[in-house]
């Protein structure tokens, strides 16, 4: 087993660019800055933000975000004409697409690089914030004052732990810790190894208040039901870890005792899933209770923004079972991101009883206690009173989970949203064979399959 | 359809002791306690107690309670000495039984009257009480004053009326409405019919304080948690309707309701429950999850202490089989007070998928998360964390619901109080052959297991 010490050494070694990539970053950044000083427009700076500025992004990155800064005086109709306008003139005749984050703005790719041309307001206090971009341009002036050199790359060690556990991204998909989260932590707690001793014991909630903005109990207060509290250092009345969910707050935790007590490479470069051998798969597949669900990805739709939609699906249906008293033991969202997406359905079992109890009203409340013996005349058993409500059983309308879940799609593709009702009329529940032709179809499904049914921190194995 | 007023009418024929009936009960009563007064003995008063003190009991009770009261600063010891002699010698060589309430008294058959001697103490107020047996003498005193005669006879009606719905006695077996109560409510509401109109507005909690002892809020603060509050007359720190449960109260309410739409003789006296002929017994005992379990009845211990003791068995079992993921649908237990007693648990179904879902602790708890995960080598699935939580799947112990209750049954044999081990000892799981069985050779069995396999009130349907 290789020291601590080298791992890190060896890691850093990986994810540090060379001095040379970083000088052609940064003068590819500057041409770009310059070309913008001097179009024709309404802007008064153009600054470099995001990782690169801040001297914290990863190797092979290669992402250049400028931020292009208009008067706050601007109207925001023009602001946006006006951001749009400049953002094109920088790719030329050069290949581009407009995204969406807040307001619009532009990226593309020029010689290689990635890059954003993100209009901004030219704002002196977070207080006059107009919109969440103006924010960045404050956290890179804060982490270029207050972030030593040693520290950017203490900060891309833990960037690298932190996407080997598949807890980094502050998207829809993973929400989890963010570049900015990654940089307060390693200035909170000094460096990389001190920043995973102090989160291996990390109590929920947990304060971090780097400008001792609140006294604990009053940030407690302010941001109460969140389980991580990290202040954003350029404005108090943020939690910049709003973010971070329970899930991902504790895999940090978790992984963190567990790299300390045996450190290894795998934690920031996890070793390929290797696909369970199909005969496994398909003894896993007869067990009742497990449903996969097959959608088209959607052309030309983000893939945060789907992410999004397929999770909130995927919760959306996990609840319909409930209430129908199926036990989902696990359910799980995925997509490849360019043609496939399913959502995978572990039940206690497919099948339940045909009768269920139906819990009425008090017996105490009157009116809707005769609305119930009226509508329930002739129930399998009862009405009985039990715990002083009226209880009647009933033959279930649906008992085969499979079923209600092509019921509940065909009705939700008439009542959704216009992008979600194009995925649930394509929507279909496989049966074993289908599920077992998906996964030799599939190798981005095997991976993801695989770990479903494996259902095990990875880490752990590490 | 009879009129309300016809019906009344005939209930009170049939309820209300005649002249004579009530003289001869009366003349017996004053001889028995002339007896008790000429006894050598420490006793100082030998007076009537019970319902027929207060002429509101029913026809055919046969029933004399007389009270031996001795000076209050008699000791414990040597009162209930003297208690118990002056009670054996009431019934000189006659059959009687020693009885224990919260001290033991003599009971026995005189003439086919049931007489009760019991011991109390000679005592000026309640806040003096030594024993809740010395409460009734309040109660008779008070009632004798209160009650008209008219409205003894509206006693008799409200009695009858509960006996039928099946809400009367305080007994454990029914947890419901003490002949005390009965006299309050018509204190309280004037006459029968009035109290069925009252008592069908009900809410949740009612309170009633016929003596104004309480403000409102202060007898709910004070009897919290008690659906029925029925401030003791006598007594102001006392609930009277402590032992009613919200069960017995919502029958009552809903009873009331149904009688005041559609009067009929069936709540006095309720036809006899038709058993379900055998071939339906049989469909109904082929559905997986019901079970019955067969005891029985212990030679020699009262009926209701043995209620008691069936009851919490029965409350027992349920709450082991849910806490396994059992899904409970309805539990009761019945004995028919001789040589049988059952208890019926009616399950969702008797099989649980073999592979259960454990929660382990929350990751933020570092020792026992790692004890959790020491512990948990090998599951069928995981570990993983959900919602911040450690969790695995593992193979069930039990997942059949009847061989649970075997385990159950001969763990609890070792551990239980000794009354219980020998029930628990004796008890079997019966199979589908074993209860048609059963139900063929009792009829008492057949009425109970028809009630429950129909599961509805039954005052719905008169």
């Amino acid at each position: 087993m290789p020291s601590l010490e080298k791992i890190l050494q060896s890691v850093l070694e990986t994810v540090k660019p060379s001095e040379q990539e970083f000088r052609k970053e940064m003068e590819k950044a500057e041409e770009l800055i310059k070309r913008i000083y001097k179009l024709e427009g309404k802007h008064v700076k153009a600054v470099l933000g995001g990782s690169l500025a801040r001297s914290t992004h990863l190797k092979g990155d290669r992402d250049i975000d400028i931020f292009v800064l208009f008067p706050s005086h601007l109207s925001r109709q023009e602001f946006k004409k006006e951001g749009l306008r400049i953002g094109k003139q920088v790719f030329n005749a050069g290949k581009f697409e407009i995204a969406f984050s807040e307001h619009p703005y532009v990226r593309g790719i020029i010689d290689g690089f990635d890059i954003e041309i993100v209009p901004g307001f030219d704002i002196k206090e977070t207080a006059s914030l107009q919109s969440s971009v103006d924010r960045s341009s404050f956290h890179t002036a804060y982490l270029q004052k207050k972030l030593s050199s040693a520290q950017q790359d203490e900060v891309r060690l833990l960037k690298q732990f932190l996407k080997g556990i598949q807890c980094y991204g502050a998207d829809l998909r993973q929400a989890s810790f963010s570049g900015y989260l990654t940089e307060l932590l390693i200035l909170k707690y000094g460096n990389f190894l001190e920043c995973l001793k102090a989160v291996a014991e990390w109590k929920k909630p947990t304060v971090i208040d780097l400008e001792n903005y609140w006294l604990e109990e009053q940030a407690l207060e302010k941001f109460r039901d969140f389980p991580l509290i990290i202040i954003d250092s350029t404005d108090r009345s943020r939690n910049a870890a709003a973010a971070v969910s329970l899930q991902q707050m504790a895999r940090f935790t978790a992984a963190s005792r567990t790299f300390l007590k045996k450190p290894s490479m795998n934690f920031f470069f996890p070793p390929k899933t290797k696909p369970l051998q199909l005969k496994k798969v398909s003894m896993h597949v007869q067990k009742e209770g497990l449903i996969v669900l097959e959608m088209p990805y959607p052309k030309g739709l983000l893939a945060d923004i789907f992410w999004g939609m397929i999770k909130r699906l995927a919760r959306k249906l996990h609840s319909a079972l409930e209430e129908k008293e199926f036990k989902v033991l696990r359910s799980e969202a995925w997509t490849d991101e360019k043609s496939l997406a399913t959502i995978t359905i572990d039940l206690q079992a497919n099948a339940l009883e045909q009768a269920f109890k139906r819990i009425g009203p008090e017996v105490f409340q009157k009116q809707a206690s005769e609305n119930f013996l009226k509508a329930h005349k002739k129930p399998l058993s009862g009405p009985r009173i039990e715990n002083g409500r009226w209880i009647v059983e009933e033959l279930r309308e649906h008992y085969l989970a499979t079923e209600f879940l092509k019921f509940l799609l065909k009705k939700l593709s008439k009542e959704e949203v216009k992008e979600l009702r194009f995925l649930l009329k394509k929507a279909r529940v496989l049966n074993q064979k289908q599920i077992l032709k998906l996964y030799k179809k599939s190798p981005e499904f095997q991976e993801h399959f695989t770990r479903f049914l494996k259902g095990k921190e990875e880490f752990l194995e590490y």
